[in-house]
């Protein structure tokens, strides 16, 4: 499925055509494997693209700059923008630049902190520079932004990712600079401080798209209206292929369900997979899910994610307040890579179901490679490896099974 | 150091100039990290040769096979063997073609058993037939054998690794073959039982070779006489770089002692770093290691090593009977990757010290993608991750640390 997926689909980006087709996809499978109630969950969904020109360059000297546009960004001028540059390590050093922003280039080169032992934990620590940089910057009247990527690959590869304009605040293109590159704009800051540099973007924000999540399940056969949900995201960033993020988490999902199919099970409680659109800008299928819950008179009785990454699982996390009930549960689950639970679970996608009353877990997988990969164009299936992917949905099926045989 | 290992030295088989450049280069870190008695062990070790020529076809259809020779093998005639092939799936099979097997190929085409969730579990189940293969068939008459690549990754690159041949029995050439070449062929003996293969090896055995083993270590302040041993083998297969197996174990067991001697640790009992000549094909470096303890007055306290590759870390298998004294130490162990220890521990380069009386200790990293790379071209460095590496390292520096200050 996730050769299919990443393969003849390829990468889909919210109101992109490969969106369209994965949707498609998705629908066909779950019928393929005789799931039931197979049905589409609307939502209108962000719709940016990111044009044929992408580019840059240290315009002093001319050493290019290996770059691409982060998620959301409006594009430079057409023939490009050329200013010089402030290098700043986070959002309250670019606001303390005052007056001498102005007319600049901000650029973000906090670096993820390589001492966390687990890489999201470095992630957490960085992106804020991505996701809120522009705004911060252009408040202080800079006129775009750099962000070193969010990776701790040492390559040179640029790592997209979603940023957001703030209300009212004038909006100044964003770009993600590869590693290599980021080191070498700051290398040649510090011997010529004056230095320009010069970027061309051409990407847009198009009109908010139609798209929807997908939905499948096996009906419980005593408590039908407690559904248990199954799921990952079905929206990549456009760079890549969306491997890892997230067609993991889709095919796992779907895998997880098929196997308990496949074994012929009748679960008491319903398990559902979600394929949700939008999660990388937008959480618009998220939030259409959630709503549809809201209005209907099922219980969202448990819900887990997959979405980082489709390696060796090792834990799940699970909302704190039943991390006690479900402990026992480690065993059974060992022989699937899974060491333990830890309090705190869940993911972007489930999150609106927690106040409804749902038991989140988030599978987590080995997590030393994701970010390598993560948001650029080497997301690609050739660093999934076919075991640990099958561990995870295994892992998935088998939790999914004692929840909806032994409740929480 | 495993940039410089497997780029600037390369491969190191026992006997090559690789491997004696491999003694050189590990001295001189142990000299740079300021490591106290540094020191060669020497040991004469098996000297086999590739040689230039390696190829295979199934000769009726022309189809190329993709093949190597299992170290130790004799080579074919000059111009090839060519022969009819009965393929079988084990041993027994083997023996008990009896007089069919005259004059034949033995194609062993036994898989990896893909249900066992641990890989070494399915390399153990499987492996018989590389090693002692050529001896069956060549007991009943057969002229060579082909052997089913030991690994689980579905592309075509062969595997080798050590073969034995038993004494008095002819010694016939013996390669193991890709998996879409052993595929390939036994789809073309159900389509025609009757077609041969021609193959040519050009490898031979030269005499012993002069080799060493590497030692280095700090002394401990109170129980100077009880050592610890981190160890890693420093010889590789000649196809790849053995950068996984084992320039990661040998590294680390490097990084880990550097690690102690930069925080200005002094540990009570010596901690020794040893870089075992001839794993893959002998043992002869791990022999002559325990001779030289044995005879000396020094107490084999623990030894730990690690060749699984280097992997996240996931646990540590220790000795039986030292299984409740350790346990405690897995919290200290965890934000290293180290979810607990198992029982049994060791590796083959520390095994003859249990004997001895030494605690023996395997670091054990995530499996699943070992076998992929082990003994093929494909075990070079870009499949290493460095953290995951570093980890590894990090974990036997705390181990051994717990082991000389607390005391098994």
């Amino acid at each position: 499925m996730l050769e299919d997926l990443t393969g003849r689909i390829g990468p889909r980006l919210s109101g992109s055509p490969g969106a369209a087709k994965a949707v498609v996809w998705v629908e066909k499978e779950m019928r393929r494997h005789g799931f039931a109630n197979v049905k589409l969950v609307p939502c209108m969904v962000p719709h940016w693209v990111r044009g044929d020109v992408e580019n840059g360059q240290i315009a002093t000297t001319k050493q290019p700059l290996s770059l691409c546009a982060l998620g959301g960004s409006v594009a430079t001028p057409k023939g490009g923008l050329t200013a010089g540059v402030i290098e700043v390590r986070s959002l309250e050093e670019a606001t303390k630049l005052g007056e001498k922003a102005k007319g600049k280039i901000i650029f973000y080169n906090r670096p993820f902190d390589p001492s966390l032992p687990n890489t999201f934990g470095a992630y957490g620590g960085a992106n804020d520079q991505r996701v809120r940089g522009a705004s911060v910057a252009a408040a202080v009247g800079a006129v775009g932004v750099l962000v070193r990527s969010m990776t701790l690959a040492e390559d040179d590869e640029p790592h997209t990712g979603a940023m957001r304009y703030q209300e009212k605040v004038k909006q100044i293109p964003a770009a993600a600079l590869g590693i290599k590159s980021a080191n070498k704009l700051s290398s040649a800051l510090r011997i010529n401080p004056n230095l320009k540099v010069s970027f061309t973007l051409s990407c847009k924000t198009l009109p908010d798209a139609l798209s929807a999540s997908v939905i499948g399940e096996i009906v419980g056969y005593e408590r039908p209206g407690e559904v248990i949900v199954m799921g990952g995201h079905l929206d990549s960033w456009d760079l890549g292929r969306g491997a890892h993020d997230d067609g993991a988490g889709v095919t796992q999902s779907l895998e997880a369900l098929r196997l308990i199919k496949k074994l012929n099970l009748r679960p008491k409680r319903t398990i559902r997979v979600v394929a949700f659109m939008n999660e990388e800008n937008g959480g618009r299928g998220a939030a259409a899910y959630a709503e549809r819950v809201r209005k209907s008179s099922e219980i969202p009785y448990a819900a887990m994610e997959s979405d980082s990454g489709g390696f060796m699982p090792r834990g799940f996390g699970v909302t704190e307040a039943k991390y006690e009930a479900v402990k026992g549960w480690e065993e059974k689950l060992r022989v699937f890579g899974i060491e333990r639970f830890s309090k705190g679970g869940g993911g972007a996608d489930i999150a609106p179901l927690g106040p409804l009353g749902a038991t989140l877990f988030g599978l987590q997988p080995e997590n030393q490679r994701y970010f390598d990969y993560h948001h650029s164009r080497n997301d690609t299936i050739d660093k999934v490896n076919p075991r640990e992917l099958e561990f995870g949905a295994m892992a998935m099926a088998m939790l999914a099974w004692l929840i909806s045989e032994e409740g929480l």
